[in-house]
């Protein structure tokens, strides 16, 4: 069976084994298929303390403006139990119309699907008028200390000037076209503490038990609505993930309580706004018992796209290839994107999310080979002005 | 300095380690006591699965009625961090008129004033128009699984029959004669279990965080209010003593939420209306969430003698050596009057609780004097009519 260019790609990507941090060759892979249709290419690996070393690859081709980006992770999350999956997670296996393995869809596919058309772009129309660039991580799936964020600030170093940019995220649910994300909420994670006085429950009166200031906390933390959503945004949401006091004496009212919480904010808040309207809420609860609340540093602000020129030009490419008319959407978890946003237009689109980070993870070959036409169609359009 | 007979008891009690359930050979000091006074000794070591077999002592003197019972414990809790006491705990050091010593006052003191007195009664004259005995345990502290309760069946299998019993638990507040027990709240321990379905946070909709059902669930339980007390009970009491959920992941909805409470409840209450009460309310505050909820079985429901004869004679000869008239109260924790109460009268009167289970525990030599004039005193009046 002859495979076309990007599935190739995508089946060779999916035999490294690059679960974060191991790179397993996997960017070396596409620093010499980029290479060789005279892709400039530079590796970079960046270190800082207590996480991993991370490579990570920029390459590019042509000068100037317009200068298009496209950013994706070659690292891929744990396959899990491997004896649970159909075909070994890192072997790129094909049955009944799909690739199979760790990184099928989130997202080796999506990579491969833009080299393949980029390169075949370069073939038809030799370098652009302008430039396309790839910023390829190791480190999306991990910490994201030592990947994009550094990758796009040495590329700035560089000079490079960004004005648009599609991240390969598996963006769509049931069908190849049916979600583009034009934004992303933000995510801020906070731990709140009561401070009561450890005691014998058979003298309450000499004892202050925190964790009915807990209890109440979690409880107006869990049920309070933040706002009704944007055009754009869902309702921010809040979610109290633990609670935990650890006192395994029936007979003892213990000293201190604790809650930790997670929030998926839309762009009506900064995490300045949310801190201070989440400490509002939790004093109000916490009653006359002591709290402390700390917030985890945020790296995950909020951020929208605004449609327009850019989002209308990809929406086209997938409806013409796709058949279908991509919902401009901000929904799911935080990705990359929310760094490149700080520089340039960002969106998101790629193959179907339905198996990432499961077993039996794979991708459709009519959807690579789809995407490839739209990634193709994209390249055309903006580069070529009809 | 020559020692009365009851503090010269106290301290060798407190020289024998007995912290449960070692016996450390303070019943033996005891038996060999009161059999040279007469009394006839029986020591009785009882067994359960699980739990450390105990020794226990059951001595009477005289036959028929009335039949008046002296309940007490031999066993002390341990004395923690020995390098924090100003003797060794298991010394009997005596010092400004106090003596020093893991058990002084819960309830070696007790003991040997009662034992003191006793002994003095018969000294002067003969054994009692009726029966004096001492129930005598080792496992008091502990699970109390193998003492008091077991003792108590053990001696009704041989002919038994108690008329009224005086507990030797440290009483007394702030000084001697301030407060006498005639009932006790109840326990009753609980755990609900909220039961969710995991998830991604950032997915809450394909979730369900069981988290919110357990903050109302301890919120509501921890601000019910049972009920407004009796003329001798303070109201009932819940204290949630523990929420946990065990979620170290931040950006995952868990499964699973768990929270412990105790309730210390009055005589308005049995554990089975109780339970229907606290299953009532915790189902309210759950909503849509599934629980689970278990009671650990109950093995100390609230009792109270009512005041009267007894109550009043013990209460007048507290009166007459102390200069005070004890408060008739039911506060504070559990304690084996709970099993007596079934078969006899029952009331607690003994030294000062203030330095129990704490480091330096100590009983003044006055007070112990004090209570064995007042434990002589109840038999004077106890046995010959006045
Ligand atoms: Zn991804
Ligand atoms: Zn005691």
């Amino acid at each position: 069976m002859a495979l076309s260019p990007a599935v190739a790609l995508t089946r060779e990507l999916l035999r490294c084994p690059s679960v974060t941090p191991a790179d397993a060759g996997a960017l070396g892979v596409l620093e010499r298929t980029l290479a060789a249709a005279g892709f400039v290419c530079r590796r970079k690996t960046f270190s800082a303390p207590g996480t991993p070393d991370i490579d990570n690859l920029f390459a590019k081709i042509g000068t100037g403006k317009p200068h298009l980006v496209f950013a994706g992770h070659t690292d891929v999350v744990p396959p899990g139990d491997i004896a649970r999956w159909r075909f070994d997670p890192f072997s790129g296996e094909i049955a009944d119309g799909k690739i199979y393995g760790r990184g099928a869809s989130d997202m080796k596919g999506g990579i491969a699907a833009f080299v393949a058309a980029a390169l075949d772009y370069v073939a038809r129309h030799g370098a652009p008028k302008g430039a396309i660039s790839l910023l390829i991580t190791g480190d999306e799936e991990g910490p994201s200390i030592n990947g994009t964020a550094k990758l796009l600030d040495w590329a700035k170093g560089q000079g490079e000037i960004f004005d648009h940019c599609i991240v390969g995220e598996p963006t769509n649910v049931n069908a190849l076209g049916d979600m583009m994300k034009i934004g992303r909420r933000g995510s801020l994670n906070g731990v709140v503490v009561a401070q009561g006085r450890q005691g014998h429950v058979a003298y309450p009166e000499r004892a202050h038990n925190p964790v009915p200031a807990i209890a109440r906390i979690a409880a107006a933390l869990a049920s309070c609505r933040l706002d009704d959503g944007t055009a754009h945004f869902s309702p921010s949401n809040l979610e109290v993930t633990s609670i935990d006091v650890g006192n395994p004496a029936v007979n003892v009212i213990p000293a201190r309580a604790r809650a930790s919480f997670n929030i998926r904010f839309n762009d009506l808040w900064t995490p300045e706004t949310l801190q201070a309207r989440i400490r509002e809420l939790a004093l109000a609860a916490a009653g006359a018992t002591a709290i402390e609340l700390e917030f985890a540093p945020c790296n995950a602000r909020a951020f929208l796209t605004e449609p327009g020129a850019f989002t209308e030009l990809v929406a086209k490419a997938v409806e013409k290839i796709a058949g279908r008319r991509p919902e401009l959407s901000t929904s799911g978890g935080t990705s990359d994107a929310r760094f490149i946003v700080r520089d340039c237009e960002v969106l998101e689109f790629g193959l179907l999310n339905e198996t990432i980070h499961a077993v039996d993870e794979n991708a459709s070959l009519a959807d690579i080979d789809a995407l490839t036409a739209i990634y193709g169609l994209v390249l055309q359009n903006y580069f070529e002005a009809p």
